[in-house]
């Protein structure tokens, strides 16, 4: 990498910390948590809550080093850390699916519900509005459908995740944290190379890329409240057509940026790391709340392609079909609210940032 | 009525002009319209656009004609205005209802392209995302559906408007409002009370009406955008449920509140005859924005419980019932949408109102 000196005009004459003591100080620590989550899986037995704790506490640390390891690849050993990557990469989508199942569930869920007016108290003269433990017929069915179709996804999920936790693979991989945990596979020149000089400047480059993903996205138009912009392509995925997927082609910019912001969020971590502080709390702050309405984006995004797919289903009833159409529309439209939200955020974060 | 004299503090000399002149003055305008678009009706013969611009034009004024002697009730013969008044109304829906269920083919039609991408020119390498003249299966059997049932609809509601035209029923309404352009039936006291006097405070009597009305709405929810409020009953109404109408309950305080801003700009449009200019432009402009964003709450309503009733006919497909699922969730957050619009209008309306 070239050494930039953007912030070299006045040294201040103390801060000599390398920018490899810092990556090395962030990436042990992050290894570290890895190993203790796994102990605590691996402790864990057949209480499910606490191995499902240990599995989010694994992928929270496994983010982290696979992001780290990206923003500031120019300070490592390449060739040891891209494969590194490439394995956590894995692991990470692998342990997150059985997560993703049950909270898209949920969603559902808590969707139908809400549709339904099963908590709406203002019904006046208390009619009872829905039947069947508080549900209309459609509802209830869809339900059930839902149910079935993502408690099976998210079984073999978890099938999954649990043989991949047994693999020679994986423990391929844990050997590789443990590695890291100890002692980082650095380039040499960095351990020549001012933290203060070389971090700042990778984390530059990532909130850049961040930047142009951004202004690639039709912020414009998310920010008017009630665009409709989220449910052009409602129609064009119903059962009955072996359409593209024209919302997930609308999406996938959101989610690039989704991961951006992460990046950018690990980024950070580690200029803290070097400051031994939050640097600039405001930012990392509004980067979590960007992250969080993406996040929420993926998640709606993901409910209403089920609730479409669920549709898809041979044999349905019409009045379950109708349910599932009005729940697809309602998460295209959480969609939407989730970019409007990014929008909002995004201003201000604009404005702040470096 | 008893006189009041708010603003007889300080009498303008040169303008006595009684409440009564006014009032007669913009009647007789009104009532001479209504029978020039009865003409206008009679002459049309086979044009069916024509025809329909000249009961646009008679619903215009008969909607004045009403609306006036509704506000403005204490200066007239009220035995006489009262039952025109309650003939009007009469008319006014009959007349209405074949041009609002156009507009609701119209509006849900609209909504089925919009759905299906159908006009998406940012689909990568062109693919057609849609089949049969630019919609799904789903999409065109529903809105085949829609539009044999809201034809029907229609065409019934035509042939009971030409019919009330042709009724004895209707000679009378046409009767009274001759007698109107003639000479209309005041109170005697009418001619001696001041137009400055008694005309605004009339109108004041209907403002707080109208304030009294919007303070009753949830407008600090509406005013969140995507606060999901408007389809909470969204599943209340699906085709199995014979649930009493939850969303109609929702929405009555809002058609309430429209009724009562189209009083108001009535009320304001004798203001301004008295002045032979526009009182309050600012306000006016706001009145009529307010109105607008209200006619599409009514109108995006309607469309919603058709898409509902469709979904609830027997023997349709799946794909047909999540597709009117899907719309039905398109037109409740189009409610919302204009909720929220007419929120905004409004906290500028109410800053600027008397």
């Amino acid at each position: 990498m070239t050494k930039r000196s953007a912030a070299a005009g006045v040294p201040v004459a103390r801060d000599v910390t390398t920018a490899g003591d810092v990556l090395c100080g962030y990436l042990q620590l992050q290894a570290v948590e890895f190993l203790r989550s796994l102990r605590l899986h691996a402790e864990s037995g057949s209480g499910a809550e606490d191995a499902g704790e240990a599995v989010r506490l694994l992928r929270r640390s496994a983010r982290r080093v696979a992001g780290t390891l990206h923003v500031y690849r120019p300070l490592t050993d390449t060739a040891w850390t891209d494969q590194l990557r490439g394995e956590l990469a894995w692991l990470i989508d692998l342990l997150g699916r059985e997560y993703a199942y049950a909270a898209r569930l949920a969603r559902l869920r808590g969707a139908l519900h809400r549709l339904s007016g099963a908590d709406a108290a203002d019904a006046p003269g208390g009619v009872p509005e829905v039947s069947g433990g508080g549900l209309t017929v459609g509802a209830a069915r869809a339900g059930a459908l839902l149910d079935r179709q993502l408690t099976l996804a998210r079984t073999r999920a978890h099938s999954a995740a649990l043989q991949a936790l047994g693999s020679s693979r994986f423990h391929a991989v844990a050997d590789a944290v443990a590695v890291l945990a100890s002692e980082v596979p650095l380039d040499p020149a960095a351990h020549d190379l001012l933290a203060r000089e070389a971090l700042p400047c990778l984390a530059e480059q990532t909130h850049r890329r961040l930047m142009d993903a951004v202004d690639a996205l039709p912020l414009s138009v998310a920010g008017l409240p009630y665009n409709a912009e989220a449910l052009v392509h409602g129609l064009a995925a119903t059962p009955a057509a072996d359409a593209p997927p024209a919302e997930g082609r609308q999406d996938a910019p959101w989610h690039h940026v989704r991961r951006l912001v992460r990046l950018r969020r690990y980024a950070q971590e580690v200029l803290d790391e070097q400051h031994q502080a939050e640097e600039e709390p405001s930012l990392s702050v509004r980067l979590l709340g960007a992250g969080q309405a993406l996040d929420r984006h993926r998640e709606a995004a993901g409910a209403a392609a089920a609730a479409a797919a669920a549709a898809r289903t041979p044999r349905i009833a019409p009045a379950t079909a109708y349910a599932l159409g009005v729940l697809h529309a309602d998460q295209r439209h959480e969609v939407e609210a989730a970019r409007y939200a990014f929008g909002r955020i995004w201003q201000r974060l604009a404005v702040a940032a470096p």
